[in-house]
């Protein structure tokens, strides 16, 4: 039997929380019937109750832990943190603190959680800032990218932390040894770029590292699956995975319209229905929910804040892969040997 | 009968130069064949004329300039500019500068030709740095994105000068007046972004600039049309462009995938074939190519280098346009309102 996994779930997170919460867990509880998942749901007994008893399956895998609070998603994290002691999404990560569980997702208020987290569960031994990495559809299956949004501005050093975090990332999701990481640039030349992916680059052939370092990639590549962990600062993984599915959305509402132009094309989509099932689920982003916060001592998934059941079984779902992998301990010794390198390099400049 | 324009070419730069450039002509000259459009073709004769007399309509309006030496694709803008003196490139550039041409394009080198522009044209009273704009196709026509490349770094006042460029670039390739404008963000709220983005932002809204600014946008609206002028550094705007590229190719992709699945599909897929040519040709990047170099003392249209002869067309479509408004005017006092701006605000500073 695999090895046995206990989630935390923020039931009272998100746009359609608690029922599409209470979704995602009978959906994984199908896929999951020996026994070894367990879900402990934080959140109000009684809006929870009356799904479970329609959800039997969620039922039989899930304990409730009753609180009245949650954090609000309009709350800036700031007042969501002054009030969040006890909240579903409190108690969801202080599960994971104290023990009682492997790993928490919540689809509650982002900036809150990440705070949170922090805050409860404190970093990961050399381990600076968190970090969101995200999985991305290529044409060669799935890639990583991170950062997503946690850090607008990031140093060089930070960037080598989140290739680190990402690889292991990566292993934990897909079980690929060695993925390749690729850095995010505006061009595949050693002299483009700012300061800091130049740095980062050079300290990332430098490190030491136990890393299958590839070098820049472009934004094309990351659809391309140019490298399999793509590492970029906040601000830039942000706008790049926004971007994607602006573009994604433009592309399906083209060929809505265009196939509505005549009736032989009309008919044509009709007789290809099964084939835009297919390409719909391929590009779902529902199959790309979760995002994880790495660098963190313990592990938490953040689910889009608007998702479905099936959305939120895809994040329970990476929840467990991390859970089952040796994340923690993988990028342990990497990080340590990225702390040395640093410190050496510095002892050098003092020296000078 | 319009402006009259004559419009100086680069005639061997590019991938496949000097074939695709004298194609490119041939189109536009079929489309304008009321004299009002005058082409000078800069390269080697011996490469050229052949074409030309392939290509009546262009040679109709080209008139031929030879020179025996060209900017090498592969040069680094350093090395570029020492033997760039006399090249069809430099050339095409100076026709600008001494007035024998309203515009100027190239699919020559990149860096290289944006070192001779300066060099040549210099840079339009308050306008600091050159920046190249891009457009993009939207749900509601096309947008255009600045920077997608000249400036990986950029200060505040300077993502305010794209502003005020885009603003006037959009007007001249789409005649709308008053386009409105936004800032590319990680999220739409006051306290979002990095310091950059926020005081640009501050002065967008300060500075007292005859401009539709809207606000902040997320990487999803660019695509959504959430504004007609998109406004970023060029890291993060060339990370977006060809993110986007990227997007569009997986999904034309999976796609082509999906339509082979079965018998069914592929007969549903022929029927639809009609469907299938309007959206290739709506998506497709030839028709968005010509970038364009804002902040000049004249215009220089940058055309992807490995374009066709219907690329080609349309970088001298964007040069014509540009050339016929009233682009240079148009700026000029928005420039001169944002440098005093600058000014007032440095000295308030001063006197604290």
């Amino acid at each position: 039997m695999p090895k046995s996994v206990v989630i935390s779930v923020d039931a009272m997170g998100g746009d359609h929380a608690p029922a599409i919460v209470v979704e995602g867990v009978q959906m994984l509880a199908k896929a999951f019937d020996d026994g070894s998942l367990k879900v402990i749901l934080h959140g109000r007994e009684g809006d929870i109750e009356p799904l479970l008893a329609k959800n039997p399956d969620a039922a039989r895998i899930s304990r409730l832990c009753h609180t009245d609070t949650f954090v609000a998603m309009t709350d800036k994290p700031s007042q969501a943190i002054r009030k969040a002691r006890g909240s579903s999404m409190w108690n969801a990560v202080e599960a994971v603190k104290n023990g009682e569980a492997h790993a928490c997702v919540s689809a509650g208020n982002t900036g809150a959680l990440m705070v949170l987290s922090k805050v409860l569960l404190h970093m990961a031994p050399n381990a600076h800032r968190p970090v969101i990495a995200a999985s991305w559809p290529t044409v060669r299956g799935a890639s990583v990218v991170l950062d997503v949004g946690a850090n607008v501005e990031c140093a060089p050093s930070q960037l080598v932390e989140f290739a680190i975090m990402g690889e292991a990332f990566y292993t934990a999701l897909h079980g690929t040894q060695s993925p390749s990481v690729g850095l995010l640039n505006v061009g595949t030349e050693d002299l483009k770029g700012n300061g800091i992916v130049r740095e980062a680059d050079a300290l990332l052939r430098r490190a030491n590292l136990d890393l299958n370092y590839t070098g820049f990639i472009e934004g094309d590549g990351i659809s391309m699956g140019a490298a399999d962990v793509v590492v970029t600062d906040g601000f830039t993984g942000n706008v790049a995975l926004k971007t994607a599915e602006g573009t994604a959305k433009l592309a399906a509402e083209f060929l809505r319209q265009s196939l509505k132009r005549s009736p032989l094309s009309m008919l044509g989509a009709f007789l290809s229905r099964g084939a835009y099932a297919e390409l719909r689920s391929r590009m779902d982003p529902r199959k790309f929910n979760g995002g994880v916060f790495l660098g963190l001592g313990g592990v938490v998934v953040k689910s889009h804040g608007g998702t479905d059941g099936y959305g939120f079984s895809n994040a329970l779902r990476v929840a467990l892969n991390m859970a089952r992998s040796d994340y923690a301990h993988s990028i342990a010794s990497n990080l340590e040997k990225l702390a040395l390198a640093i410190s050496t390099a510095e002892k050098k400049d003092a020296s000078l």
